[in-house]
């Protein structure tokens, strides 16, 4: 799992999310799509809507990861900035992109409203990228490559950026994700405590160095810990992934019962 | 609210994070409580449980912000490598701390458990730290100082991060943040579209350059966009900083009107 050309990088762009006025669902939402692309999501990471902030990050994931997606700062007001920062990133012109511009006069023209400076905004894109049509809203999105990075901008708006993502994103990306399953397997330990199961989850860990291996503790029954222990498996295809998940899983079993825990049977989700 | 003293980052470790098993709800409230304390968050950054990367992140900290928070990887187990990985950042030995190490033994002693080599694990902090008592749970949080930058490190399980941050953090936290009041104040405008305010949205930032203000569609009522504007304002007292908020809304308020829309009264929260 550890192939860079399948490093994922997420930047979400928001004053609002560093001042916790809303939670980060995008990442997690996307966090997820891209895990079971077979992409290995290794940063997230918001910045404020300033400029400077943002071609930072940008130009830290050129030529490293396969994958930046951003989200956010689309819109049409002065402070969605992405598009501008990108461009300003890989040092191209941002310029009125014709496909994006047809779009938004559509979405306009159907609503019988006229267009703007600021509706207009939305259309400028980094010279070389590809517009992404948003069926939930006015900004569309953008897709670009520089470096071997391919970088993909969503909406900030959760629901528009899940439906472009799996519309538009996910047909694009196929074309480069790596060809696996990946399977979540799960084994519920009882009568152990997290810290006395620990040495084994680590050695398994060492076991099995393919996987991901994790507990986490869910609480008490009649006075007894409880800990979900899961694992993460990839392979070429579902078959080989769960076998490997649940043969570490076994493993973890025997050495819970040696130390006076008791589990039930591992299951795949 | 650009002094650099007074910039924060946030960086939240843990692999479950980046797969989108779950949403990260410390980064928001944490956001929220260090905003409020006058702290101006700048980036939040989540980061996978592997040293280098950990590493990576705290050097771009060190000297550059007055403060960085990290949540998770304080546990027992092999893949809990917050302050190990600070201590490699900061070219300091890992020891046991000794504040620590009574923590961790009296919450064991407690519950009639004896110290492993695991729990004692997580004693282990960078030379020079001090360690936080953790109210809700074993690990303890950990501070330290190196090129002005203060690193707190708190516990992963949202409770325990909230509490110890809480009753631990704040304390030491408020000798150095700024001494600022900060308010926000919303206006809920009827009838005008979000492109269609946002020159005068755009106008407001331009006009009040101290203040942040956004507006959020809220849906429609009766076929009528519905935007909701906020502004946050700080400064040395309450009043002082409503009284900005205020105007400045006051502002997009007549703005609004001349658009053809309407609002009701502004209110701060």
């Amino acid at each position: 799992m550890k192939n860079p050309n399948y490093e994922a990088w997420m930047l979400t762009v928001g004053n609002e999310l560093l001042i916790g006025r809303i939670v980060n669902t995008n990442a997690s939402q996307l966090g997820k799509m891209l895990t079971l692309m077979g992409f290995k999501v290794s940063r997230v990471i918001v910045v404020p809507d300033d400029i400077d902030e943002i071609v930072e990050e940008v130009r830290r994931a050129i030529g490293r990861v396969r994958l930046l997606v951003t989200t956010g700062g689309l819109g049409p007001t002065y402070d969605d900035l992405t598009l501008e920062a990108i461009a300003k990133a890989l040092n191209r012109e941002l310029k009125v992109n014709p496909e994006a511009e047809a779009m938004i006069r559509e979405f306009y023209s159907r609503r019988g409203m006229p267009i703007t400076r600021e509706r207009l905004k939305m259309a400028f894109m980094p010279e070389g990228a590809r517009a992404l049509r948003n069926p939930r809203g006015a900004a569309p999105g953008c897709i670009v490559e520089e470096g071997g990075t391919i970088i993909v901008s969503l909406p900030g708006v959760p629901e528009e950026m899940e439906v472009m993502f799996k519309s538009e994103a996910f047909k694009i990306l196929e074309g480069v994700s790596p060809k696996v399953s990946i399977v979540e397997c799960s084994l519920v330990i009882k009568g152990v405590p997290e810290s006395t199961i620990a040495p084994a989850i680590e050695s398994t860990a060492r076991k099995y160095p393919e996987i991901y291996v994790k507990s986490h503790p869910v609480g008490f029954e009649l006075g007894a810990p409880v800990i979900d222990v899961r694992v993460l498996a990839s392979d070429s295809d579902r078959e080989s992934a769960e076998a490997t998940a649940l043969e570490a899983l076994a493993y973890v079993k025997r050495e819970a019962v040696k130390l006076g825990g008791y589990a039930d049977e591992a299951y795949c989700g």
